[in-house]
């Protein structure tokens, strides 16, 4: 992999290209997240046509279901899933902390049940390394320890001492080099503390490095901070990552602080529950308002969703619990996401960020009537 | 409409084209259900893509949801669900017969309830007539009581009675020029009636003919038999349609008797329940001894599915109860079934359907082993 910054501001946003041996994304980019091999109803040939240039899959799900060895002997998960672009992976750590019923995290590793059959596990950097490259995506992740909050700061700094113990056996771990390594930043809500692990982390060498433990229930504020104070610290000629983030004004201001690349259901799962994004606010599709409204969900929208379907089909489909209807608002949602990655670039690159967040929030307020 | 046979043997397989306002298509044709206007999971783009020419969308479910008013108000069912193609819709008749908790058949049409809710819904033939004048099909049918099977000959009889006299009102009711009223043929398993309908039917004159009743429980060779006796009684000049019906084998059969039009779940329904149509035979996609197999459902066939997934990737997707399954094993099955039409034309076209049948059951008996 190999990481080119074409235009950045001191300490503000950055416009680059990450390269990887499956193709090259503009950044800053948001990866839809395809949890278990399949961005959920959609196939590759849909999210090339959405603009989607990387895509997130789950270490932990595809390990326990169909698992590492299988996907392996089939050819790796770009083949297994018939996406050819650039791949992601993350380590598992989140999915543990937040899916799996029980679990003890020990020096050597983490021990817990499978949230599908109660079954136990047991994982150590160097299996999650192992499994990894069974899956053979371009970037992937150390095993961390996401840290719950709240948490005290005895908890935090062990938890952030392990994490950085795992990573530097995850580093000793790898062997494929096409593979690029990514380090996961925790340290909770503790400024010092990300910064200790910030700094021990890039003294360590990666190709990239995340922002993980954000997005665990703590308030809004408090995640904007960590983001403002950690990223600075984060080197400049490495892709920065905020993991599991955000909404569209997370993404508009956590770009604007240098973060270059995000994943988050938030679009996918949204689109499943009839939860839309538009660009005059969210809408809920199973709303009667929307029974007879012959037009579409976005008037400024021009995704194929917005293009051929009325809010009236819409809603039949959704009521009706048609699997269309899920595809359906996962393009439109999806669009909604990749497109405003694509304005945000472009401000980006016009030098006009400032202005672009302005306008975007001005957008949202005369749309909120307030 | 209009219909043109392009081929016909007496009493065998006829080659045609059935042309409506929205588009040709030939025939024998193969039209895949969209019974809440829409074909579980596909695009209209999918839908095309496989080469369906004719979409079929059931009266029954779009009446009680979303409603015809509504559709009508949005421009149409070809606008609400963006198919442009040629759309046939029944009559409901079949649905109130294998769906509805109760039911009472009068002279005046049928009392029955909702499967949704359980709500009380009254249906007549001037009634069916106006809901699909509302949703605008190129092809509607008319009200018919579709007979249990097994029923005694005086049941059958009225039965038939009835579903002649409100054929005869909805001819009446029709006000629509642009669309084309089929009749529907009843009278069970008994030659006799069955002859009788379709004589009382012809003299009415309608722009097609269905046999309907079928494939309700009975014995394949009865319902064989009941076809190999009505279809040549029917006029050569209009189309003839088995609804609901059928298997592969079931086409070929029926097209080599002079059929020429079909519309089935089978393909659809099958495909989401994992049962997937192959050169070989039929595979149940959960089957373990898929989980590793690195080869596509069917190696002779060139869809969608089969040219960039292999069979444990399908196994996994259905394991996962991802909506992906439900959509490549769709697109798989429904290829299947258009392919097969495909190939019966042309074969009807060559004057070769003798052969084209001898070899389709051959190459069946080879691969079951037998």
């Amino acid at each position: 992999m190999e990481f080119y910054r074409w235009k950045q501001d001191t300490d503000g946003p950055r416009l680059g290209e990450i390269r990887t041996p499956h193709g090259a994304v503009p950044t800053p980019v948001f990866m839809p997240v395809g949890t278990r091999g399949t961005v959920k109803g959609l196939t590759p040939e849909d999210l090339k046509s959405l603009g989607a240039g990387m895509v997130l899959a789950n270490t932990y799900h595809l390990w326990l279901r169909p698992g590492a060895d299988l996907i392996k002997a089939v050819g790796g998960l770009h083949r297994f899933m018939h996406w050819d672009g650039p791949l992601l992976t993350d380590s598992g750590g989140y999915q543990i902390f937040s899916l799996a019923p029980t679990r003890e995290i020990r020096e050597e590793g983490v021990d817990f049940q499978s949230h599908l059959d109660g079954s136990r596990h047991f994982l150590t950097p160097e299996g999650v390394m192992h499994i990894q490259e069974a899956l053979g995506a371009d970037i992937i992740m150390c095993l961390d320890e996401c840290t719950p909050y709240p948490a005290s700061r005895e908890y935090v700094q062990g938890s952030m001492e392990r994490t950085l113990s795992w990573a530097q056996r995850c580093q000793k771990a790898k062997t494929r080099k096409e593979q690029a390594l990514f380090a996961i930043v925790q340290g909770g809500m503790f400024a010092d503390l990300r910064r200790v692990c910030v700094e021990r982390l890039v003294e360590m060498d990666f190709a990239g490095y995340a922002l993980g433990g954000l997005s665990v229930g703590e308030p809004k504020e408090a995640m904007m901070e960590v983001a403002a104070e950690s990223l600075p610290l984060l080197p400049e000629e490495k892709p920065r990552y905020v993991m599991g983030v955000g909404t569209p004004e997370d993404l508009v201001e956590l770009a604007g602080m240098g973060a270059d690349m995000f994943d988050c259901v938030l679009p996918t799962r949204n689109a499943r529950n009839g939860m839309l994004f538009t660009s005059s606010g969210k809408i809920a599709i199973k709303n009667s308002q929307h029974r007879e409204e012959d037009i579409p969900l976005d008037e400024h929208c021009i995704c194929y969703t917005c293009k051929h379907y009325s809010r009236a089909y819409l809603r039949h489909l959704f009521m009706a619990k048609e699997i269309l209807a899920y595809r359906l608002n996962t393009i439109h949602n999806l669009w909604y996401f990749l497109e405003l990655m694509r304005q945000l670039r472009r401000a980006i690159s016009a030098g006009t960020y400032e202005q672009f967040r302005v306008r975007f929030y001005q957008q949202r307020r005369v749309h909120s009537g307030s």
